[in-house]
């Protein structure tokens, strides 16, 4: 595995494949073998925003100016969080990034299932770390907004991009509350549809009602561009307000604790899965558990009270 | 708390509207005096299906139905597990569900939010355990078709009805895997549109490759029941269908079986959720835990190799 890891950090692109698909699978010689690679922290856009908003198109266009920006080479991870099917959407996905399939320096990858314990799919930092091993940076991951992957995709990114469409009208209601919070740049995409105007009036409003920073705090105004993806129309603005964001970030040394903060979340995450694989495993733990679930099975006592026991055995 | 539980056991729907929104919260003192009364097992009946099939308005019918078919009280829980917001959708659904507010028999609950851990809303379990208690026969809980959903609300029931129609053509591919599996019924909603012939055979295709029963085990073959909800035609047709399900689990003997899986998969969720808490609370655990997050925070252990030192400690 460290064997594969390192052709992972040369640039050889079977080997990513593949480690990939076992970071997916959660295999765990793999993973041990990567958490202890040396880790580059290539920037990570996060793009979110409700179906239907173009954000595949957006992306792909995207992908062509930040190489155009100076990118080497780029990831697009298309995270699916509400579907444990692949195929469908996906493979759409992959079709409307397929003028990139003959440039070397872009690496497109799909993930559909979300994680067992909430949140993204469990692998998703995983396969970003892979990613930005190999050399890939800027490293984009995609959301279906669906819920509350918008807010998800923000924990694993340094800028945040939502996409919102004029014709979306109804939905920038409910989709306030959460997404103001996290855009760091949002884009107004099918802009020369109806409505674009009202949009952005709304968007100031939802902006206006975000908390004031602390007093001396780096403050950020998310920058609000006009896009038409499918005719490449505000791109260009696009990708320099995102660079714009990053080099907000670097410039008030964010950057570090943004790793810090997302290094502690994945912790939380990880720690449920590993317990969660613990109870079920051979261990004095599943031992225990297995105990439990027989009284449980045969009646003898309640989920709740056997929760009970359990944890005062853990925490002493 | 005792006396909140015993007024809404004596059918007072003031306590009742009350101890559904604590266990919504995650009351401890609630759930915990939740867990020592009298539970009744009401027949559970759980709808799933895409987005669009239907569902409100032919569990509206439906209710009408099993209403006619002699159940004196009986409850809907309608869970939208993709949604973090409350209104929108949901009201929607309540809106076509309110030809029942002014029948006492009828008790209408809407729930949005995921649980922390994956699977249902997190409460749902004692929220159905609540309307049960307060004498609700059946309890129907109606879920969003989004993803995995229709796979978890075949965890809290005993009967699961999967709704699909015509239209949805394309998308039966996809839901044959997951939905096929769990169908105890299948209603083919607006079945005057074109194809429902069509989607017929695929159902029929999609129930000849489900697994053969064991030799001498009961067997069940989900009935397909044409319906067109707007317009109450075979409504009745399916509450026979429902109802000749329940009668032939408990013919069977299959009731208890199913109660007890039900009790371990609830097992298995209220442990992770404890667990999770107790990281985060203000014991022994907690304190172990916030140290090997100090660590990871200042860049001295990376989180996996956190996790494999908290695992080290807990499972022994």
């Amino acid at each position: 595995m460290t064997d594969l890891i390192s052709r992972v950090a040369a640039g050889d692109t079977r080997a990513l494949a593949r480690a990939l698909t076992l970071a997916e699978n959660r295999d765990g010689a793999l993973l041990a073998a990567l958490d202890l690679a040396a880790r580059p922290s290539p920037w990570r856009i996060g793009v979110t925003g409700p179906p239907g908003a173009g954000k595949s198109t957006l992306v792909s266009a995207l992908v062509r100016q930040l190489r155009d920006q100076g990118a080497a080479r780029l990831a697009v991870v298309a995270v699916d969080p509400s579907s444990p099917y692949s195929g469908g959407a996906l493979l759409g996905d992959r079709l409307r990034m397929a003028e990139h399939t003959l440039d070397p320096g872009v690496y497109v990858r799909s993930m559909a299932a979300r994680g067992h314990f909430g949140g993204l799919a469990a692998g998703c930092e995983d396969v970003c770390d892979l990613l930005a091993l190999a050399g890939h940076d800027p490293v984009i991951v995609e959301t279906v907004g669906v819920g509350q992957s918008e807010v998800e995709v923000a924990g694993v990114a340094d800028t945040t991009l939502v996409v919102l469409t004029p014709s979306a009208g109804d939905s920038v209601q409910a989709l306030k509350a959460g997404i103001m919070e996290v855009a760091d740049v949002i884009a107004i995409n099918k802009a020369d549809r109806p409505g674009a105007d009202r949009l952005e009036e709304d968007i100031k409003e939802g902006l206006d009602l975000r908390p004031h920073p602390a007093p001396g705090a780096a403050h950020w105004r998310p920058p609000i561009v006009r896009t038409v993806a499918t005719q490449g129309q505000g791109i260009a603005e696009l990708g320099q307000a995102l660079a714009a964001h990053v080099a907000h970030l670097r410039g008030h040394n964010l950057l570090g604790a943004m790793a810090s903060r997302r290094a502690l979340a994945r912790l939380d995450s990880l720690a449920l899965e590993a317990i969660g694989a613990a109870l079920k495993g051979d261990g004095a733990l599943a031992q225990r558990f297995a105990a439990l679930r027989a009284r449980v099975a045969a009646g003898q006592a309640t989920p709740r009270a056997a929760v009970a026991e359990l944890l005062a055995g853990l925490d002493k």
